[in-house]
């Protein structure tokens, strides 16, 4: 993510706690009380600007969604969206999806995106991979049974690696595309990486999982 | 597999027991005899012309190699490359693939190959796959804990299908390549349709999975 500095981006989101989130803490086990309803729950870990979560909570009115990002710059520009758009089924986290068991509670998420994540492409980095077994128990611990997983990159050795790493945590692989944008796979919401990526030729990997024993 | 007629190809079998096995029941848990030897053995399915069984049977001289194949006039191309080079550790299993536990005992075999398995793509077809479940259920009741199956296409379709399709098997995917021709991948010996498709510039797929409870 090419990084502007932006000095009023804590600020901003500061004077919004109505879409950003405070001591989320308090929530956890409770979300409901947050979005005043009992909706699924989805998030998405690593939202960037946020193009797709904002199109998937426009797209699905029933469904609330929360936006999960680690960068103040970039995850502003979320806000700027709700700002104009104000969905009440839309909520931002600014917070690093190393420690969501903090957050939430098992079974308080129904579905977690995942969605151009950074590679880390050096073996000594594979912690840091969003599909890496200490991110996968994260995941285990807040999703409901038969919660899915749905992970799309363009990155072929993320996507090679995520593949093994899931399977071998013992998750299951419900379907996988190899090539997302020839197939006929319906209803696609581009992320930002995903326009730019697939704009360069770049094959886009998809994937959809979840944890058998949840 | 393109076919021409080959009148002479049974008889030619039938003339070399010595290396194309004839009432294989009888092995069934007692491979070792056949082999005169206890080096594990691995099979492949689909074998074709046996380009990738022979070098591998080359290659890994501690190693039992049979190469299980459907049609007449393909396998006989095997038994004329062992007519040349008399591989002691590689034997002709002239049948199909289906019902492979006629012929094998429980951890009777190390390791399956599959490659380039005709891809069905018609979903009524589907049973036909060789990675479809009644064929998983086959490998399973034959191989050892920990054996392994190695599996290689060029086609996308039959490769998104085999991930799922191991995955809800119960298989773990030891690991994933899909380019393998531009990987840092070893020692890859390369099948007659490998060969070809390459050389149109398709990608080949390839993957590495285990069954956890065996
Ligand atoms: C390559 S960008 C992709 C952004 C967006 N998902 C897209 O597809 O356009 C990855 C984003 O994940 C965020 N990120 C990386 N690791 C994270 C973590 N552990 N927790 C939360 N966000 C993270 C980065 O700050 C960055 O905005
Ligand atoms: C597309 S060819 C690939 C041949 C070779 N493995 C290669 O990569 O060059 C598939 C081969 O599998 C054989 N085959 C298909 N289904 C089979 C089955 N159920 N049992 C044994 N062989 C089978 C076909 O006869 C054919 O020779």
């Amino acid at each position: 993510m090419r990084l502007r500095h932006k000095p009023w981006a804590q600020d901003l989101l500061n004077q919004h706690p109505e879409y950003v989130v405070q001591n989320a803490e308090q929530y956890k086990g409770n979300w409901q009380e947050r979005f005043g309803n009992h909706h699924p729950i989805y998030i998405e870990v690593g939202s960037g600007k946020g193009r797709f979560i904002t199109e998937m909570a426009k797209t699905y009115p029933d469904i609330n969604f929360i936006a999960i990002e680690l960068q103040t710059s970039v995850i502003v520009s979320i806000l700027e969206i709700q700002l104009d758009i104000h969905l009440p089924n839309l909520q931002i986290l600014h917070t690093n999806g190393s420690h969501l068991n903090q957050y939430f509670d098992q079974a308080d998420i129904s579905r977690i995106y995942l969605n151009f994540s950074d590679p880390w492409p050096k073996k000594k980095h594979t912690k840091r991979r969003l599909t890496s077994p200490a991110f996968l128990e994260q995941y285990q611990a807040i999703i409901t049974a038969n919660g899915e997983i749905h992970f799309k990159t363009d990155n072929q050795g993320l996507f090679e690696y995520s593949l093994a790493s899931m399977s071998q945590y013992g998750m299951i692989l419900k379907e996988v595309w190899l090539d997302l944008h020839q197939s006929d796979f319906e209803g696609n919401i581009e992320t930002e990486y995903e326009m730019k990526f697939a704009e360069k030729g770049h094959r886009i990997y998809r994937l959809e999982a979840y944890f058998p024993n949840n």
